[in-house]
């Protein structure tokens, strides 16, 4: 029988400076630069929940709903949020908040796939997940529809 | 009316050995570092386009198909597959190649929209594309049904 | 009258992987990578207090207990422990983890000292704080102590 | 009988933002970034040429005839010039274009040589080339001319 | 009987340029940055006087006396200050440089100690050292008066 | 008339330990790290000379002569060794060395040239240089000849 894990125990937080190297010439923080984030707190919740080396299989389309400027702090926060044989799912929430004003914005959130990987390179079974939370709960049952959904979404790309 | 520009005038190549710092425990590139390469390579070929600041608005759902290891090329190749008034659709195709063999894989590819941002800071148009090749005339002509779709998505994610 | 904001509200954690870059030849993370680290979520920790920008004042003695190597996680945790005229005294915690077997291990923990400054470059006052936790209290009230022997330190150091 | 290897497979391009972070108080680029992108696209062209590790043997003088400022897009361009017996000879140019206005400038040209070593760390002999275009035999005709004065140069340095 | 050095062996010069990726928001640089720069030049002084790997045990209270700006320049000097068995304690002192007008400040100075470890990752013991100038001298004599110190400050940290 | 500063105002040393991201896969330092230490270095000397901002202008062939590898420590010094009008000739050479057996080799070295900018962008004249030790007036007395070589050089490259 498969191993069943509480959600909490991999969540994850993770908090930046937006310093002026990450930045384009807007004064904005580059997109790529917060996928990168994104990618990095979404692996350690994958390797904290299943105790193995992953990579990422796939990312879902992320929008950026608002940008961040220099000096402003990036407040990251994922979760496992569905489980498949060897592979997990995370949600990652990104906002950005004004250190200045205290102003807290919703920049972006996403959900990723990682896969877990033996010493030998090959996928391997990962344990599941216990939803304790409302809000872990909704989304631990809205997984199988994403997982249907990101089944569709390649048959149409060009 | 429109300004209409060929679309390979933007067409942007970008060549990276990969490194020791770009890779997990596994010794593959980081998920988040080519996930930056392919944000860095767009903004080129949007600025490229429209001859103006842009910023990140989505990128559309990336699958990683095959993994890249220290020593390797990554080889990306980004075009403006598509115009809105103000927003941009791109779209970069990744592959990695062996050195020592020669053999060349795809990574991924993705579909990226940026908005072109005027001295205010606020969204202004871009000028239309003119698809010449056979590939270009599949992007062109397969970008509304992109659009539509990229409309949809966020209804169900949670 | 000074105002007084709860210790929680500017508490904040980080959460990085140790990666190849940060590493020496005896593929445990360099002593410089950790204290970049705890100045830089102390910064955000202290901005957060007093909504303004901060300069680095002073850090007390680090003492690196256990090491940290490639793939392990460090999560850095730090809150505003005292406050006086201008300067907030900022407490960090760090931990690693083994992500493979779970095991958390006490990295360091330190204590350091920012300064507010207003726009023309000048200490300007900061507000105070309410200890709610019994770990806050203790924090807090032993503050003046350690106030006390940094005037002290320096009188004996060569 | 040696293999040899059209010059076209192994050429190269690059495509670099100019970021706050490469550049010095002028606000234009650093000499050294641009030296070390050579370098990388040079030993890419180098690697993809013989299908073995490389070493920068020397780099010949470098002059740079005109800056590049922050936002605008370097365009690295390397080929395989001239080959010896373990050594290749890589010719880089490098342009700079300012992404609002489209204008381009020349920044530099270089010539680099490459030494092929195997697994024991030993010099290791590669292919010879195939030009085919005008420009590429222009370089290839003029390479025992540039190797003849690379010889000659030391004898004068201090 | 142990090897002795004279100090000098080991004493070790840096200069960086601070650049925009170093600083904060007051555009003076971090110390966090400062803190990895002197943990580095710390690292090499000990390694060069024991001639075996290294790590950082701990760092003395540091005090940062002056703030550099971009374009200044960070001169860093150490030399081993006093040696344990398997320690080593090194002393470090930055200046900052406005290259413009040629002022020179001190930044701060600091006091850490290293253990070298051999190649089972054990503490191993390190050569004594031989003070031969006036300010050698002082700080070599001084040195037990910091280990007693250091031995004493962990007892009231909270 | 013409200032005239000693050449030992502006010598400049920097000390660098050879981490994982600066290696290739032969595990060896990437040449273009090297060179861009060694327009940092040049550079830094260059605005202590002349006390305002400057633009590498040229940097003269560079010789790979020995290779560094993960863990030696490399050694810079640069110093001016002759000056024009606006532009100085900076000399720099680079060692590197194995901390665990000190064996010491010269990797290479260099002449760049630097132009000193005012202002407006303009470059503006710089002082001369006093010559004093034996290796000094060497390097001085022998720059005109390498001037003239520079002149030369770009006559036949291709
Ligand atoms: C920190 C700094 C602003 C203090 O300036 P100052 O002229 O001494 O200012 P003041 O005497 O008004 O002191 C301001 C506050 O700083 C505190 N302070 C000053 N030096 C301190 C030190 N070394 N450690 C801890 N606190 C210190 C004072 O106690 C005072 O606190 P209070 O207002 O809560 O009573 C100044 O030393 C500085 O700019 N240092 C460089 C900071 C920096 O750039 N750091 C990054 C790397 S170099
Ligand atoms: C480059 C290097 C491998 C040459 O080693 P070597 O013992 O001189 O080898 P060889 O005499 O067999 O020469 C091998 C080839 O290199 C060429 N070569 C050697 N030094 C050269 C130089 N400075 N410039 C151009 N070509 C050079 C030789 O002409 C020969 O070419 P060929 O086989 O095509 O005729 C050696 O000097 C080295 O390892 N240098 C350091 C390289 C490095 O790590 N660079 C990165 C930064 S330090
Ligand atoms: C430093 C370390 C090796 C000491 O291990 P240990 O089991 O305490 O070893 P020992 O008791 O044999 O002590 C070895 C020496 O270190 C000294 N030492 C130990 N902790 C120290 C500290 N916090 N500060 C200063 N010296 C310390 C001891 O006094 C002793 O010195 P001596 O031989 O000259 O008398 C161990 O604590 C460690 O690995 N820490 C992490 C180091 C690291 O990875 N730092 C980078 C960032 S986390
Ligand atoms: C270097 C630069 C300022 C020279 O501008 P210019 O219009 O040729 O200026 P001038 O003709 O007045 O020459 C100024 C000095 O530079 C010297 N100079 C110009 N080009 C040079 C070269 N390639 N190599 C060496 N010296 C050079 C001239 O000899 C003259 O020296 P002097 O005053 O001592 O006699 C200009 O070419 C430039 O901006 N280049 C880009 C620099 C840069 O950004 N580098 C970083 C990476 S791209």
């Amino acid at each position: 029988m498969t191993q069943l894990i509480p959600m909490k125990q991999s969540r994850t937080i993770q908090t930046h400076l937006v310093l002026p190297p990450d930045i384009n010439t807007m004064e904005t923080i580059f997109g790529g630069k917060v996928l990168s984030y994104i990618d990095e707190i979404a692996a350690i919740t994958a390797m904290k929940h299943c105790k193995n080396t992953v990579v990422t299989a796939s990312i879902d389309s992320v929008d950026f709903l608002s940008s961040a400027r220099v000096g402003d702090c990036l407040e990251l926060e994922s979760v496992v949020s569905s489980t498949g044989r060897t592979s997990m799912e995370i949600y990652v929430r990104v906002h950005s908040t004004n250190l200045l004003t205290g102003e807290t914005k919703l920049t972006t959130e996403s959900f990723l796939t990682f896969v877990a990987i033996d010493a030998a390179g090959k996928p391997t079974p990962v344990p599941g997940i216990i939803a304790e939370t409302e809000e872990e709960i909704r989304l631990y049952e809205s997984g199988p529809a994403r997982r249907e959904h990101r089944k569709q979404r390649n048959l149409m790309k060009h």
